[in-house]
């Protein structure tokens, strides 16, 4: 056995030495384009919070220019695909839309904070008290983004006043829930398969109540679904209920795409999503320049 | 005049001071997932060339894991995309495709690496001897890759054999150049916008003398163009052309996807065509887990 155990050794050894990667090559670091994480303390959430920036980089002709603002909700999850996007559609040989400053803001608490009501209801209707319980912030999380994280972004930064919202899921809830109670906080709002099955369709139901038949709406909203259940699901009936409830009230100056992407996952669409929504909202900015 | 200057320096010191930012708030550089740059000496190329290396993410129950190779053209433009693209559709709660490591290859020297011909004929057939002179070293950039760079990546990373090549106009027509000249080279081939006017249609022409009709040719390929001039164009009727090319040869083993992008440009459509593409290629990859 412990000559075995030896031979083994020996063998182990010369097989590191058999499999020794080639020569190592000359390597260094990646740089992506910088982003920086921001800590700010939010007296409203009681907490501190971490954002995402991403600045356009700019040449020295540029430095003295101010930038729109892209607020994209799941920071972890989609903070570094727009930023990417954003780079690549405002460059010189592009050109398809404007540079902006990208924030992303990832979550503490997911429920609480883009959920727009209390409700222990899951998808299905039924009771499901264990991560809904916390439920029902979206308003503070909207105060703590207007009055807390967009002032010190709009002082650190080199800002325009216009300013998008874009959520996924739950996020975009979050984002047409902005949009119906405070739809001054931003010029335009992206709301990636939105939960609209959240509490009994209350965002759904708030559509139809809150905005007035043929009255002004001076913004721009892309929403969109993928195949969440297939055609029949109330996912996709919700989607295309919020669709024609937005046709019917005939709102003048609003200008708004549905997209349904029948082949995407409810995680796969939002790569294809953000992408036809900033080719939406910046559809005539290449003309406009 | 005096006072009035006075005045001005006080009233700008003034503003100054209420236009100082806000306290800086407490901040730090954003990780990125990293890769990394590897240099290597190419014989046959006599130069220097760089690549992106972009490893998936393992845990520690993963570190014996080997992963296929997506191989990216013009690396500088579309390298971040792919690994992005990549690492997201690879992640646990997506799932839509295997992790990959992305190799992004920059360009040197772009006409001379990606175009299969000498030429000195533009997209309108006229001379343009200025930037094509180097044209038509496809053939040993290819060479460089299959015996260069490939048996680097594969000495130095934990490889699987499945391998994709994938390039944009150019690098479109060199991956289809690299499909009809050394088809074994890679499983996959994406071709976004490939340049097939490139020396009086040389790609379409050499697709049409090459492939044996009902022979086999167990590859997949994703090609696509955007809005290059309008459904009259020859951009889009090359591309048309190579589709129907492709449909006559009846190939068996052949998976191919074309698809058309009419509201995108030559440089926002790769956007959504990487994607399409990756969706293509691994579109029974959940199944088959």
């Amino acid at each position: 056995m412990k000559w075995l155990t030896c031979s083994r050794q020996w063998l182990t050894s010369l097989l590191v030495v058999v499999s020794l990667p080639a020569p190592a090559q000359p390597t260094q670091p990646y740089s992506y384009p910088p982003s920086e994480v921001v800590m700010i303390h939010s007296q409203l959430l009681n907490e501190e919070r971490k954002v995402y920036v991403h600045r356009p980089k700019v040449d020295s002709t540029d430095t003295t220019k101010r930038f729109p603002v892209l607020y994209v909700l799941d920071g972890d999850n989609h903070f570094e695909l727009l930023a990417q996007y954003v780079d690549y559609l405002s460059r010189p040989d592009v050109m398809a839309m404007p540079k902006l400053i990208v924030i992303g803001i990832p979550n503490t608490k997911r429920t609480r904070d883009l959920t727009p009501t209390n409700s222990l209801l899951n998808y299905e209707g039924k009771p499901d008290s264990s991560s809904y319980q916390s439920s029902g912030g979206n308003e503070t999380f909207l105060q703590f983004m207007a009055t807390e994280l967009m002032p010190m972004i709009e002082k650190t930064y080199p800002t325009t006043p216009y300013k998008i919202l874009a959520g996924h899921s739950f996020g975009g809830i979050a984002s047409l829930n902005c949009l119906l109670t405070h739809p001054d906080l931003f010029d335009a709002y992206v709301a990636v398969s939105p939960s609209l099955w959240w509490d009994k369709e209350y965002v759904l139901k708030r559509t139809a109540e809150t905005l007035k038949t043929g009255s002004s709406l001076p913004k721009r909203l892309f929403f969109s679904d993928g195949n969440e259940g297939g055609p029949n699901s109330f996912f996709h009936k919700h989607v295309v209920k919020l669709d024609s409830t937005l046709a019917k009230k005939k709102l003048t100056r609003l200008e708004y795409l549905y997209k349904h992407y029948p082949t995407e996952t409810h995680m796969t669409e939002p790569i294809v999503a953000y992408f036809d929504a900033l080719r939406f909202l910046f559809r005539d900015w290449a003309k406009q320049r």
